[in-house]
């Protein structure tokens, strides 16, 4: 450790935070287990980056690479033990070009998801990446993020247009490339690897996206469904196509939570009990016409529509998370499942969760349109770590045997990884842990729990 | 070679064809040189090919995968020495499941991309990746086609769900899943690097690929641009937003070609002298008027525009390859650039193809929307071997020093291989070699030259 001082030297004062230093704030995650870092670099710019890994792969250190720290499933912060580094990427935040004429972007690993979106807004465009949370660059990308708008625009592997990235050996090898260009297949793009690898291949430095025109025309309602979601899903897509920019799905349970607990959002439907509701977001000229139109058309479907303006709507659907954190312990589960098995797997859940662990309930919403579904769980007081593990493994076990999967959009951390452990068959984990020797070849890269797991699947 | 009889007695009768038997279809590529192969297997279901790898492993037989042999690059055929076996996914054609209420497919390897067409049809939905020929799942995703859409719907890399592949190990290793999901992110994507990856790093048995509803609206309109391309394409999508289905470039001597050597075609402009044409699509309802009046807000930016139906005008746009084959020897380069450069690179490649050959003139074409140019290159029939490679040179060196790539969706093989190896960084190659080693560890796929160059990437 005494070499810390060398690799500061190396680099712009403040760019490490040493043992001695208060590191807390690389050491808790938005939602989990705090673990400790041996210590925290934050270069500025690829040479520094370069110049920290060299150093890293030298000193043979153990590294989990962090963005800002939004991730859900524990993957952005070290486990308890206290030996692994946090390499921060908060600091690459140099590079932000708008391509306008080729309607793409290039950042740096740092630079949030905010920062972004209002240098796009200036051009007209946007990254139709909608979250609740405010990642970095590096960070959607480690985790292909999704959100609300994978509906109608993809998650971040389907927006990627460039992606370089740094390995973790001798020569700290920069792979990748950042030409904002819509056709290039003039090599075997080892970096998109990186897209949804849980930081446990290589660093990303930075990213190029595809961008769209920004959206000026958003009409968005909350219906409450009398007869089936999906039904009512299809329906809006047939009538009204790639005009459906939303469909959101919010339990009665999780929208009664919103009212209570946050008296500025709205209540659509005011002193009516409500099984289900779902939010649909119209783009285009003429808007809020033709969802009204869309709406009259739906019939028996629905018992009943409240238009809203969408910054309203919005921030009830994005309220429900803080809502429900104020009911209790929440457990909450990120699955997708095919479109035709939402209601079902919801039914099923529902019972296994209340025939499981008495007092607790489902308060369910998501991104119902692309299948993806946020399984809370708000748990009674007396709940024991046995119960959320007991309640994880039995909903995981409904979801995949619908076909779905047990991570829609937080990815792999140390959260799920048992799980992975025994979803992924021994032979594919295999091929994974030969890919991650060919990249990160010794094995510094990833919180422990999941590196371990991953690096494990080689030694079969 | 006594072995081939054990698997051919393993696989149905015909999955083997000897040396002794007629291997020419699986010799000759679309474009390009013939080659030799030291025998064919065509295995037809996940198990057969799972069994044919792993004797191909237990052989350390070299061999280089083929779909329906349409590649442009020569990356489908093996080299003339005789020496490498083709494992063919033509009878990989059992599986084919449309997902509708997901609106999804997956399909076989071998499955045409007219039948997937087909088989969607029937549901209301298409997989709107657009092509002059007729390729197989797994070439598409082999190359990561793209074509007339991409501006619009995407390359295969962003259409891609799911991707399913057997690994060159000795245990055949199926890595990947085929879930309809749009949200998954329960493990790292190894199976993805096939996307793009020339047949050099596992064989595709099968993919899942998002799809879209059947565009039911279309109009087509081919302009006689006055002002500049990209201000007219850049007109057209303020205008008319996501409603532009598709922007293709087509050079008057492309045009003039085609209306001279194939009278069935259109002529748009007859008696008129045209510089260079846009062929533009709207889509959606009442997508005829709409184009129409779009045209009138273009004002001077088009001296003329012949509104066609879509099928006359794909036609004459499809047609252009054929013509220009017929006027004689035809160096097809498929670039790409950033849109700003479009106008710029086209009229410095023209005056360097005159400058180099005498006799040699551009005919280009080319989906200007997404950035791509087809800069076809018309030969004198004087020119030699040596013309083509110093032609080739000099377009590549435009197109890079604009910040374009050499090959925008053909992909990588023996044709521009020596480019490849150019530009592509040494650290990188030496990373990518690790990455097909790790995959590919006895180092037995892909065809020759390509193969070659990408295993001595790791031999610095």
């Amino acid at each position: 450790m005494t070499d810390l001082a060398a690799l500061a030297a190396s680099l712009p004062p403040g760019a490490v935070l040493g043992p001695d230093e208060d590191l807390s704030a690389y050491e808790t995650p938005w939602r989990g287990e705090t673990g400790r870092a041996a210590f925290v670099v934050r270069p500025s710019d690829l040479d520094q980056l370069r110049e920290t890994v060299r150093w890293l792969v030298g000193a043979r250190q153990s590294v989990v690479v962090q963005g800002a720290n939004t991730g859900l499933v524990g993957a952005s912060v070290p486990g308890a033990g206290g030996a692994v580094a946090v390499l921060s990427t908060e600091r690459l935040t140099g590079l932000l070009d708008v391509h306008a004429e080729d309607r793409a972007v290039t950042a740096g690993a740092g630079v949030h998801l905010s920062t972004l979106d209002e240098r796009l807004a200036a051009h007209g465009l946007e990254l139709p990446v909608d979250l609740g949370a405010d990642p970095s660059v590096g960070g959607i990308v480690a985790t292909n993020a999704g959100g609300a708008r994978v509906l109608r625009h993809g998650d971040v592997r389907q927006r990627l247009l460039g992606l370089e990235a740094v390995l973790f050996d001798d020569n700290a090898t920069v792979v990748g490339d950042l030409r904002p260009l819509r056709k290039k297949n003039d090599t075997i793009r080892v970096a998109d690897l990186l897209v949804g690898s849980a930081g446990l291949l290589a660093v990303v430095s930075a990213a190029t996206f595809g961008v769209t025109a920004r959206e000026r025309h958003r009409a968005t309602a909350y219906l409450l469904v009398a007869g089936t979601v999906v039904e009512t899903c299809r329906r809006l897509e047939e009538d009204l196509g790639s005009r459906v920019g939303a469909l959101e799905l919010v339990s009665g349970a999780a929208l009664d939570a919103a009212v209570r607990r946050l008296p500025d959002l709205p209540d659509p439907f005011p002193g009516r009990s409500v099984d289900v509701a779902l939010l649909v977001e119209v783009t285009g000229p003429g808007a809020q016409d033709a969802l009204v139109e869309a709406l009259d058309r739906l019939g028996p479907l629905v018992s009943d529509a409240a238009v809203l303006p969408p910054e309203r709507a919005w921030a009830l659907r994005h309220g429900l998370s803080e809502a429900l954190a104020r009911e209790g312990t929440v457990l909450g589960l990120d699955v997708s499942v095919p479109r035709d098995a939402i209601e079902p797997v919801r039914r099923e859940v529902a019972l296994v969760v209340e025939g499981l662990v008495p007092g607790a309930r489902l308060a369910d919403f998501g991104h119902v349109g692309d299948g993806g579904l946020h399984l809370n769980v708000v748990l009674p007081a007396a709940a024991s770590l046995s119960d959320e593990a007991a309640l994880r493994r039995a909903v995981y076990d409904v979801v995949t045997r619908a076909g779905g999967s047990f991570s829609a959009e937080h990815g792999l951390g140390p959260v799920n990884v048992v799980w992975w452990l025994e979803h992924e068959p021994a032979p594919a984990r295999s091929a994974l842990a030969a890919v991650k020797r060919a990249l990160d070849p010794y094995g510094l890269l990833g919180t422990e729990a999941l590196r371990d797991a991953v690096t494990e699947g080689g030694r079969r």
